[in-house]
This record gives structure tokens, sequence and C-alpha cells, in this order.
């Protein structure tokens, strides 16, 4: 038997309303992008480096990972975004640092990962003008070492938080670099904001009210979101879910008690060798949304070739892979679905556009919003990270001029 | 208030002790590789393709991953596993097919994406006994493909599971070809064998039966067993533990109950910026294992620059960042343990070494065995998978020959 939460639609859907005079990200789709747009057709460089991490990087990787082979993009994206060191130099060895262009991206402007890769950037190059940009609050210390050295700076609005940022200068100016029509991006978005917000009898509305409440209202048996996307193209979008969802909702309620959803994030067909055992057949703790695209436009096809002692596959021939992850994917729905018992659902994405993967990561923005009304929480802040960023400072502290 | 579980550790461990008479993978580590070493020094392809999936791969990749950038390897290494059509196109434009050998994995021999990808392969240039080998069982239709194309096949033992499979052919011969030792790697797995099996007073034993039983205990409360990886060369390493764990305890106990632990890995620091928040403030239903690496044996550090506006940062210089991610690991490890309700044990990881990353990965098989013996299912099937399967068989009948 579940708590039922006794707020009905439209007192929520007021909630989101309020809320948006004073949490920025909602309005993102309706920016004029001008200043983004000049600054990007100026670069000439042919490497696009983004020093950041977290809400900095994970929405724009989302973004860039899902097009990227289906568009004709004409620079490379990278991310620099740990400390392992291991890490650093691979990724570095692979880039001309000569011809790459440094985007700095911290909200605070003290990230200690993004400020210390930056001055490892500034030990093999000299960081200038001509090769570094800074996204930052405007009044940072980060902005204020830009501006003192001529770069230009982007400014990141206070009241728009990393995990919802993607929409902003943060995923909009690197993607607009490496060749991403941010405007398709942005009317993608729009077009889930106005049916969201303007329309009478809205469905998505409709869908997303009642896709929040429903995992409200089971969060005491089924406390795990799985979301299982049927394309490596959404491997950059899974992770981006897991921070959205994960640092929202993770909270202390307005009644102390600790709040929390726990998002996974795995891909079809690889994680049906993995992951699928445990949905089926383990404990129901776990909600499933299935993620399709209808049409990868891509024609690879199993060829007519015939192996012997295989001949069971001699058939299989002349279907495209993509239509086989589809019916992989569909397969799977199918066995989940006749379980009966674990609650799922299932987005078809209609194809590897701007517009399709901005409306569903704006939708999942709203649906996290909602969800937050619902748990009673503050779903923009992350005060528990807090704590052991303190303890790191003091750990550092000879290094530290604190 | 917790179940508590009443068995005792001698119960449990006389239970694995019979188990190992009949389970295959226990005995892995005191195997003779000289055939795999053999075959190993032939092979004159600078790029190795592993074509297989799940079981197939994830071993060999975790391992490739946590030893590659530290070992001068002479022969790159790659995994061909997704049905994606974006994610086979993009992998195969970087792979010079005519100097690849070919390993088709599948214990099955009939896992559709490993034949489908491989009649793919089969299309673009002639597969034959110069440039692929057949890993598989003995009695396979892929087994019966490969004998009858005098191709090199190597059996994997009916009593493997493909999840345990890395310390047999399955992960050893890949590793061998591209230039691991597969010896040590064997060596540091039967450490573990020698101190867990042998050892009058063993402490491994003791951990082992005693963290497991803990799982097993709490797992109607904490139903989440997250890893907390403190490098990115972990990542393959995490992917392979949540197979391991979820597809092997995600099962119909014996009383017709669905049991199921939830495994989640992630990395350190960037999952400090992305899913640390949730654990230190969301409900109550995680553990977590940190995994720190003693030595990064690197060099790189942090320069002594100075940025005008970020003053802060001027006297956090010459510490290496091998030595700031491991503080920032035991700040996370701090925060956690200062909450004093979040169960947590912490992994030390000497060095990037094969016998490390092997003693690493058979104390999880252990544990893996040892939470299943408690609740009393079957560890080493995964029957929940097969209605997809069916299903999937259907629904592309006119292409199989059933």
């Amino acid at each position: 038997m579940q708590h039922n939460l006794n707020i009905n639609y439209k007192d929520v859907f007021n909630e989101i309303v309020e809320e948006k005079k004073t949490v920025g990200y909602y309005e993102l789709p309706l920016q004029d992008t001008s200043r983004i747009k000049l600054f990007a057709r100026s670069v000439n460089k042919n490497n696009i480096v983004v020093i950041g991490i977290g809400g900095s990087t994970l929405g724009t990787y989302a973004i860039y990972k899902f097009l990227k082979r289906s568009h004709d993009l004409n620079k490379k994206l990278f991310f620099l975004e740990t400390t392992d060191p291991v890490d650093i130099e691979e990724k570095l060895e692979n880039i001309e640092l000569q011809d790459t262009l440094f985007i700095v991206i911290s909200k605070s402007g003290t990230t200690i990962e993004t400020i210390t890769l930056f001055k490892y950037i500034n030990s093999l190059l000299p960081c200038n003008s001509s090769n570094t940009v800074i996204v930052s609050e405007s009044d940072s210390k980060l902005t204020i070492y830009g501006k003192s050295n001529n770069m230009q700076c982007f400014e990141i609005p206070k009241n728009i938080g990393g995990r919802f940022s993607v929409f902003s200068v943060v995923g909009l100016l690197p993607l607009a670099i490496v060749g991403i029509d941010i405007d398709l991006l942005l009317k993608g978005a729009r077009q889930i904001y106005d049916d969201f917000f303007e329309i009478k009898n809205s469905k998505i509305r409709e869908k997303l009210l009642r896709k929040a409440k429903f995992f409200v209202n089971y969060k005491e048996t089924h406390n795990i979101n799985v979301i299982f996307s049927y394309s490596s193209q959404l491997d950059g979008f899974n992770k981006w879910y897991v921070q959205l969802w994960g640092e929202s909702l993770g909270k202390i309620d307005d009644k102390s008690l600790k709040q929390g959803l726990t998002p996974i994030a795995i891909t079809g067909p690889i994680d049906q060798h993995s992951f699928l055992q445990l949905i089926m057949e383990g404990k129901r703790d776990k909600t499933v949304t299935f993620i399709k695209i209808n049409s990868f436009k891509n024609k690879l096809k199993i060829p007519n070739i015939k192996l012997k002692g295989l001949e069971e596959f001699d058939g299989l021939y002349d279907i495209t892979f993509s239509d086989l992850i589809n019916k992989q994917a569909d397969a799977t729905i199918e066995s989940v679905n006749n379980t009966n018992d674990i609650p799922y659902d299932v987005i078809i994405i209609d194809s590897m556009s701007e517009s399709a993967i901005a409306a569903l990561m704006y939708e999942y923005e709203l649906l996290t919003s909602i969800a937050g009304r619902l748990l009673n929480i503050n779903t923009y802040n992350q005060p528990g990270v807090e704590m052991g960023k303190c303890i790191l400072k003091s750990k550092l502290k000879k290094g530290f001029n604190i």
C-alpha cells in the first residue's frame, strides 16, 4: 500500500509556474543566442577543450555524443574533467594544443579540479585571450582572472544551477563552436516549454505531472529509477540524467527526512547481458523507462552470408542493424511487460536531431523540478557535498591561502 | 531492526568448498597457460578485435583499461559488442582490418549480437584461419564453424559462466596477445585463492564472509551497493562489477522470493559532482565501497603558477595529481564517515599491477558466490533473460531457421 500524495495536478503546476519567476533554467529556451553565435563563428582553432566537471560538462557531452556522428561537425570537442593523472595524460596526448581553444567553465569559479587542470594547461603553453575563454558567474574569481587578462568572459546567471545549465552558455558555447545548430536545440526545448506552460490541455504537462507523481508515490518500495537507452549515442544523456536526478532529488526535505530516488542508466543491447536479469527476476524495487530511437538514419545491414555450422542464422540478413536494435528493445520491453509487476514506460525519439535531444533533456529537467516539488525539497542546491570540499581544503591547507 | 541470518561462517565456507567441486571458475588461478601463451606469441597482427558481449568482454576490458597506460603493450585491443550501427561504424573506422586478428567469443556459440557482427565483418574481408580465432564451448555451433574452417578454437568449459570467465581463455587469450603477463594475473588471483581456501585463520576469508553477510543482512533496507572508485582506470572494473553483482544476485530464491542487491559503480572525483549529494543526504538505502589506488606511479604535478584573481590557489602547487585524487578520496570517505549512518568500507589497491587487479576481481567473484549462497539462489544462471531472447527470435522469425 502506497502513501497517496494529497496534491492535485493543478497545485503542483502552479507551484512550478511560481518557481519559474526565480529559477533561471526554465526560460533558457527563450534566450537570444546572437553573442554566442558571433563568437562561435570567429573561432579558428580546430580543437575545443572544455575544462570543467559535473554540470559544466555532462549536458554538453550528452548532446555532442548524440549528434556528432550524424552531423558534419568541423571541429573536435574534448573534456578535461578529472584529476586522475593517467586520464589527463592520455587525453592530452591526442590533442594538438597549439590548435586548441580552451573553454574554462566553473559556475563558482573556484572548482578545484577545474582550476588545477587549468593551471596544468598553463604550464604546457601560455593561456591568453587568443586561446582561452571563461564561462563563470559574473563576479567570480575566475571571471576576474579572465577580465584582467582580456579574455572573452561569458556569464552563467546565478539562478541557473550547473546540472540545469545545458541550455545556457555552458552548453551552447562549445556546441555552437563545433558546428551544432544551437537555435535548433533551443527550438526543441521551446516546443516543450510552450506546450507545458502555455497550452490549455497540454498532453506533455499531464504526462510529466502524472509520471513525477508516480515516482514519488512509489518512492518507498521503488526507490530505483532505471533508464534503459537503446543506443550507445545516448550514453552521454544517461550520465547527465544520473547527475540531474540524483543530485537534485537526494535531499533532506522540509520535515528533515532524507529523501532520494536513485537513478541508474544502462544501455541496450549491451546491458541486456548485464543488468536485465536483475530487473526481470530481482526484487521489485525498480521502475524502468525505455528510450528508443525511431530512425537511426543508418543503412548498415546484416549481410547475406552463410556460415557452416551456424545455419540457424542463414535466413537472418537484409535487416538493418537499426531494425535489429529496435527489435531487441521491443523484445525486452515485451518481456518486462509480461511480468505484470514492473512499472515501466517507453519514450520514442524520432531521430538523431538537435530538437529531439533538446526536447528530451528539457522534459527531464521539468520532470525533475516537479518531482522535487512533490518531495518538498530544494531541487537546486547540493549542500551534501560541501563537507567533503571543506575537509579537502583542510587536507590541502598548506596549499590554500585561506 | 534487521533479520539476522542464522548461518555461521563455517557453514557458508563449507558450502563454498562443496560448490568448488562443480563450479568451474574457482580453480582458474591454478590452470596451465602454455597453449594460450604459445598462440599469443605467434600472433603478428597489430590490432586485436574481440567480437563478443557481456561476460565475453567486460572482464577483459576491466583488466586492459586498468593496465594499458602503465604497461608497454605492443598491440591494440578493441571490442565490438553492440548492434548500434552508429557505434559499429565509428569503431571500425579506427581499425585497420587487414592488420587485425578477430577473436569471436560466445559461450553458447549462438549469441545474436556476436554472430551478426561476425557476419558483418565477413562482408568486409574474408575471415579465415589466418585472422580469426574462436572461443566457445567445445560442442557449440560456433566451434563447429571454426573447426570446419580450420580456425584455432579455444574451449570455454561448460561449468564456467560468462561473468565468471575473466581468468579463463575468454580473458587470458586477448590479454596475452596484447602483451599482458597473464601468469602475473593468475598469480594475483592465486594468492587470494590460497589464502581463502588454504590458510587456517585466513583474514581474507573472514573479511569476505563478514562483508557478504552484512550485505545480505541489510538487503531489505540497503538494497543498493555503490562502488566508488577513485581512478578512471577502474571504469572497466566498475562495469564488470555491475554485471557480476546484478546478474548473479538478481534471482528468485529457493522459496520463490525475488532477491536482488542492486550494484551501482561510480568514479571519483567526477561523480563527487553528480552522485555524492544523493549518498550524503538521500535516503539511507545504500552501502558504499571506496576503492583507492595507493601508487599511481605517475609524477604529473600541479605547477607553481599564479593566476591573478585566483590567488586563493597560489599555494596549491608541487603536489602530484595522484596525491590530489587520493586526498579527494580521503575527504569524501571522511565526510561519509561523519554521517555515522552510511555503511561503508575502503579497499586500497597497491599499484597498477597485474596481480593487484586480478586479486581485486577474484575477491569480488568469491564475495558474489558467498552472497549467492546466503541468499539461497543459483548464482550462476540467468533465466530472466531467456524470455526476451525468445520474443526477439519470434520477431525475427522470417530470418531464423528454427
